[in-house]
């Protein structure tokens, strides 16, 4: 078969790899501590089944329209005011098959063949196989420790050139779990709007922080293109339920190609999601955001006792990025070794980004406080027993 | 807002605005006769329902692979088996968040920027759309009754030059619910296949016939692209749940693509999907297909002794293209003043190509009998009320 030229550059995960060789050996009768997958354990809150058993009960299940359920895209703007203090006319909400559809769609609005997108590396790895998907070139701009692992504008202005039509920057950042401070964010909006690029902002991880909340983009500027999803803090991962915000002038663009692409979102999760922001339900995420807290610190001082570095602490999301120069030469070898021994699954730094990978081990905090002492035991006496 | 280039041809759909207006005279207590939009009035079957509820009490929501749940895969391949007595690795289906996710993935396989693909006009107005969206230039043939609105080998080999990549068929089709004959199909392939071009093969309405049952494109070779649904004759349109049977050699790439564009499809869509093929509910489904074989005879001598015409009988989907001609110069024109005088809403022939528009009305048989032909007698009336 000839694929299209644009496979050759879309790049399968390793990620994958590592899942599916660690199902294998659990299929054998191994225990596997997971920390690749960024899956929470936590099944999807109670209350959000409750509502989607009543819709099945209540609600014909039919296409809702392309922007999907007007109260529901009402109580996304709802969400933004009350968390935010921010208006947005639910027009400008777009609900969509997951975050990942919410990108397909913003980038497909964007991205013009040859167009270069800057993005922060180590960053999400489906990032620049979506921009190659349009044609576009993903432009990777090396971040470490200094900026706390963020895009920058000054990083932003050495590189900026008459091809680069925009950046997409992430707080809650993966694989960093970094958070971009409110004045970063804001020099890195206006260097970007000033040149009449744009800036996709993904805040999926939003509400999974542990110290200074994140601010959505959209404190910026009324011009940014946002993407959540109801996958991560809402704990709703096998639903594919996510939303764009997009600008004003943008609302007619967005539900033409929204009606191309997906004709609407899954009508069932729509419904489940309605009950998310309900108070009861937020009193459950909010125990569960503290349990990640919780788990984090576990994580992280375990990895620091073992001689990884986490130059930048992780403040959101559910990762640790942790440098390992000083414990392998090479996390990829180091990961599948640590698998097959101690079975342990993480996830090396080759699946995002070209910024020294190898030096660089992610390690998911999706796993309850108990499970990450058994695999921070595990990895102590792996790491004993090596050469 | 600058948009990307490709959103100036991706066109909003006429039937968008023809329901959003019905929905207007609805809130305004008018009553609509909806013949416009290709979502059958059933509500999804109560096995699915019974599925879904029982899924949601017993299954953790969590992301399923990315080519769909390993149950599910083999239950579609179980299907093709069953239905068509071909056999199909059921690692060759991709379960997608429906149809349009499936078509967005094939084509983001296949279409380079500049690749033409070949449509039959009229035709779905999704696909010019989507391979725009991936660069590439649709190349509408047009088709007529002399061929039952099919493409055929004769009409692509006057057109094939250097550009043509691959060709989007349609059996049974929508606007005109015509079925390719076996021998017209495997002409068709075996001219494009031997042309090195790729065949996609949109079947979302599978199951919907009324005569001779349709074949599958996979009867006449493995090497081609199929679409397929749950929405159409599985009943579960807001469900958002549909696949790709793709060949052999093109899994791994498929593969890629579906991680990045969709990380999966809904999991209770799949659960409750999973039931579908259960005997108890093929009953119910045949049911179904009677009843709208019953309306679209009800519907098709209507129009005929109004003075449309059919050169075609519709053998297939839940869609009559009517040639109305005799009736009106305007059929954009006579859809909008039907809806306001009236109440019954159609869609104009605008929606589906360039191909002779103003001559042609698509109704919808997705409502019952009885609402038919009230449509009808609406119609009756206010073609008589017309100068």
């Amino acid at each position: 078969m000839t694929s299209a030229q644009r496979m050759a550059a879309i790049s399968p995960f390793i990620v994958m790899e590592i899942l599916t060789r660690a199902r294998q050996l659990e299929g054998a009768g191994r225990d596997i501590i997971h920390m690749e997958i960024g899956e929470p354990d936590f099944p999807t809150p109670p209350h959000i089944l409750k509502a989607a058993a009543k819709a099945l009960r209540e609600v014909d299940i039919k296409y809702t329209p392309a922007g999907g359920l007007p109260e529901l895209r009402r109580a996304i703007a709802g969400f933004y005011e009350h968390q935010h203090g921010i208006r947005i006319d639910p027009q400008r909400i777009f609900v969509t098959p997951g975050a990942s559809g919410a990108l397909l769609l913003v980038l497909g609005m964007l991205v013009d063949p040859g167009n270069s997108v800057a993005l922060a590396d180590p960053g999400y790895p489906c990032y620049p196989n979506l921009v190659r998907l349009y044609g576009g070139v993903p432009v990777r701009l090396a971040v470490d420790a200094g900026s706390a692992f963020n895009l920058t504008a000054s990083l932003l202005e050495a590189r900026w050139d008459a091809a680069m039509a925009g950046i997409i920057l992430a707080s809650p950042a993966n694989p960093t779990g970094s958070i971009m401070q409110p004045d970063v964010m804001q020099s890195l909006v206006d260097c970007v709007e000033s040149r009449r690029g744009f800036v996709v902002s993904d805040e999926i991880y939003h509400g999974l922080e542990y110290g200074t909340p994140t601010q959505t983009a959209l404190s910026c500027s009324d011009t940014v293109f946002v993407i959540n999803s109801f996958s991560k803090y809402f704990g709703m991962t096998g639903w594919r339920l996510g939303w764009a915000v997009v600008p004003m002038s943008a609302v007619d663009v967005a539900e033409r190609l929204a009606q191309n692409m997906f004709i609407a979102a899954p009508t069932p999760s729509q419904w489940a999601a309605l009950a998310a922001f309900d108070p009861e339900n937020l009193v459950e995420l909010e125990r569960r955001r503290q349990q990640f807290a919780e788990r984090r610190d576990v994580l992280c001082e375990g990895l620091q006792r073992l001689g990884f570095l986490l130059p930048a602490k992780p403040e959101g999301a559910f990762y640790v990025y942790a440098d390992c120069r000083h414990v392998t030469p090479d996390s990829r070898a180091f990961a599948l070794a640590l698998l097959e021994e101690a079975g342990v699954a993480v996830t090396p730094g080759l699946d995002f980004g070209i910024n020294h990978p190898e030096r660089y081990l992610r390690f998911c905090y999706t796993a309850s406080s108990q499970r990450i002492r058994e695999g921070l035991d595990r990895l102590a006496r792996f790491m004993r027993a090596r050469p």
